[in-house]
């Protein structure tokens, strides 16, 4: 029962006490790891893989067109994110509540709920916990994976002049399923990618065999993280965004939102073109999304109308030459 | 520069662009584990053990009378505290920091500055980090750590009847330090043991080896931490405080500062008869503190009066009997 800690002074104390969340959360969330020590022993099959997200609330997430099942899911998917760039196997989550006195029960659990969810779905269990007081309600989550003692992660710093890029999924997707909540048009599928999003695991793991040469999450839209690969691996990046799947709504928007939409978790790699072949072989769900270029060419993109500019790092065009 | 990922919406994006906070966190913290990585791989010597721990301002720290130095140091040393008691070796910590729009950069620095001097102290390394915007300053730690493949951690579930009882340093010293940061005396050593925990990491993996049958850090005060031992061993505990070095200050209050107070970061554990000459050889700055009982006979304490009673998990007398 206890692998959660305290912390939070007396108005959490005596929420405890009057309702016993932390065994309510042990029931949604499901036995920890290591239900007796301060600390879980963690038996990872290799070399541990370790990353860190938080989400807050008014920031990260509003719960005007979500709930709190849907802020659960999100969040662990979004830090399963980064174990899937790094080609990681998913192992644990270590959870961090903060909650508001004024919080109910039901919503914590609700919460809950959808992370035991997303859990199920991406084969990560609970190692542990710490819950307390906090002025609004915020999910800090790491997440523990490994990879063989033989192998290494994929980084994001490995890229080089000549790889070709690719992208998982649709990107732009998340940002106009979140467009449509926004304006309470009903669209399913685009909101259940914002809502309920999927850590491409499966994906990450054929790239470290592969394997890669770098792989990048894209939680910022595809300019931000085409930039941060360009930065952290010394290359330029010419994307080409002809390739890519159209948007099933707001088609007009799908260059800006493909650029600057958060939220896809999708990945965005390089591979070198003598690996492009085994990379069709695997019949993985990507699309072709460009090369990698050297540094000094910088950061461009062809757009949907075959036009060639730089790009910011905002997605914005920085000055145009074709 | 950038295991740290980014959150926290344009605010944030604007206080990184114009101050690029990160860049001067990583000068302070030192270079990250990995840093091309949306996760970190850490190479330990064994395996894993992990540990989680937040503080949020205003429930768990005041900057009244500490400051953000302080607050780093803190925040570090007591997720420490939790390796300490798994006896596990430490390696590194990864830092999940919630900043609101308003603080300074060179606030955010001197908690970094603090941390930093912690980590050299014990001996562990950044693996990585999350900034976010916050509504309260939060600091989240994950604290990793290994045990040797051959060996376990301590848990706290595994004292038995029979066993002695010991812990650290001068519990109630720690909560000392802080009535007298509140009163506005000046009381440097109490106070340094509020303001700059030590984790015990030394002793942890001493009682590892030895090996203790439980170990648990004493966070909330003995008394609470002899309850979750007696819950988690499923066993009885009698505190006996007549053994306990003396507090400096506040004399008069020892065992209620001692069974109540927190902050203390000491391990209290559970080492079976025939162990303790062994020990005592190994000359750790430890007391005699009681005795594991039977399950059915509760958690007791015997004060410095040499009376017993039955103790409460708050410290509070329930009922007497000599």
């Amino acid at each position: 029962m206890v692998p959660w800690g305290r912390g939070g002074g007396p108005e959490l104390e005596a929420l405890w006490r009057e309702r016993p969340l932390i065994a309510r959360l042990d029931e949604v969330l499901g036995a920890p790891l290591d239900e007796g020590g301060d600390a879980a022993l963690l038996p990872l099959p290799g070399r541990a893989v370790v990353s860190v997200d938080q989400q807050v609330e008014g920031v990260d997430f509003d719960l005007g067109f979500m709930d709190w099942q849907d802020v659960g899911w999100r969040a662990l998917a979004a830090a399963l994110s980064d174990l899937a760039a790094a080609g990681a196997d998913a192992y644990a989550y270590f959870l961090v509540l903060g909650l508001p006195a004024h919080m109910s029960e039901e919503a914590a659990l609700r919460l809950a709920e959808g992370m035991r969810a997303a859990a199920d779905q991406h084969g990560v269990r609970l190692g542990g916990g710490d819950l307390g007081l906090a002025p609004h309600v915020s999910v800090t989550l790491t997440v523990v994976g490994s990879v063989p003692t033989d192998e290494r992660p994929l980084s994001r710093a490995g890229a080089r002049p000549g790889d070709l890029l690719f992208v998982t999924g649709v990107p732009g997707l998340a940002a106009a399923g979140l467009k449509a909540l926004q304006a309470g048009r009903s669209e399913p599928q685009a909101a259940a990618r914002f809502l309920r999003p999927t850590a491409r695991l499966e994906v990450g793991r054929a790239l470290r065999r592969l394997p890669a040469h770098a792989a990048i999450d894209v939680s910022d839209g595809l300019a931000a993280e085409a930039h941060a690969l360009a930065r952290l691996s010394r290359v330029g990046v010419r994307l080409d965004l002809r390739a890519l799947p159209p948007l099933p709504i707001f088609a007009g928007e799908a260059e800006a939102l493909a650029l600057t939409g958060g939220d896809d978790y999708e990945l965005l790699f390089a591979v070198p073109p003598d690996l492009a072949a085994d990379l069709g072989r695997l019949s993985l769900p990507v699309s072709p999304v460009g090369e990698v270029l050297p540094a000094a060419q910088g950061v461009r993109v062809i757009g949907r109308d075959g036009r060639e500019r730089a790009l910011g790092e905002e997605g914005y065009q920085h000055g145009r030459d074709a």
